[in-house]
């Protein structure tokens, strides 16, 4: 096997993707949807992810107000591109290691997730973009929240991924969320979560390098 | 949504997915498999992973020994459980973020997976449990490795996601390895790397957990 430069390997993926999918996606969604089937290589996204109206403009933007990424895993933090994170002067946290979030959690018998994301909503002064790629515990509890009028997102990314309560959290973040990227069903991850994330960045970066 | 603790979310999820699976796996390799169906919500993992027979107690058997698992991005480390780590007295590394391995990559015009590999490989004393979700040249490299008689892993887990190379890679290192568990085809990923890692440490510290 040859060694092939890894932008020259993206380029063919993407040209491979491109070639292969069944939907003519709107052209701000392309690049978000090409890069969650390059994370996982399943074309069922393409059914799958759903963006509500200007939900990808809406991240741009919020990119430009110095947004804070808030994610529900570690794991989905540590995929998102620290590069690219810097090169726009933004943030990404995670919550989920935080001790005083742990014990919270367990005197209220809640889960982390959810006493996550109401720590994320007392960050003020930043257009908040929650990237949830596993709890639907932490989808419904930004449900909540938005519907309190606590918090008032930029975008929510709504994909964790699984077969209790999960379909549930993304149909009811749908109806709550201004702006929301949502895998429906049961699939999605922190993996598809940290794509979402690095595909808006890099749009925002290099707009078209993923036609 | 009443609250459900965790633990039952799981359980109830592991019932799901026994129900729904068209396939009836081995009594050792089954619980591997519904994880990768848990973190991916993809039963085309039932004819996707194929284990190297006595791949699972290879692994149990290095755990008992003082396992090094390596992984070859942040983003799988992240995922592995470190509770289960500690439990076990075993740790997980990645040198993808090494600044010596970033430079000699560099010089030599080769991935930073690859030196990962081989920086691993002089690891002595310890059996090595690698662990692959991203990077077809680190699954190349290890391959390499191998037939040199540099490393003797003692299970090598391929399952690096992509469109480029991906699928070779994986049944390189099917013809190379001695104990293995791959997701043939494109798809997989840092979560299935990890999730497959952590099957295997519960399925050391909690037998039947998952059944």
């Amino acid at each position: 096997m040859k060694y092939i430069k890894p932008a020259d390997i993206e380029k063919r993926s993407f040209e491979i993707i491109k070639s292969e999918m069944r939907t003519n996606p709107p052209a701000d969604e392309a690049p978000v949807l090409m890069r969650v089937i390059h994370t996982t290589a399943d074309f069922d996204y393409e059914e799958n992810l759903v963006f509500s109206g200007g939900a990808v403009q809406a991240a741009l933007e919020a990119f430009d107000r110095g947004a804070v990424v808030v994610t529900d895993t570690n794991m989905a933090l540590s995929g998102i591109n620290k590069k690219a994170l810097e090169w726009l002067h933004i943030e990404a946290v995670c919550y989920m290691s935080n001790i005083e979030v742990a014990a919270e959690a367990q005197s209220r018998g809640v889960t982390r997730a959810a006493v996550s994301m109401e720590k994320a909503a007392r960050i003020t002064g930043k257009p908040l973009i929650f990237a949830v790629g596993n709890a639907p515990t932490a989808l419904m509890r930004l449900a909540d929240l938005i519907e309190e009028r606590t918090v008032s997102p930029a975008l929510v990314i709504g994909v964790p991924v699984g077969f209790v309560n999960v379909t549930e959290s993304k149909e009811r973040i749908m109806e709550t969320a201004e702006n929301y990227i949502v895998a429906r069903g049961r699939k999605g991850g922190s993996n598809v979560a940290a794509a979402i994330v690095n595909a808006l960045m890099y749009e925002k970066i290099d707009p078209g390098r993923n036609k």
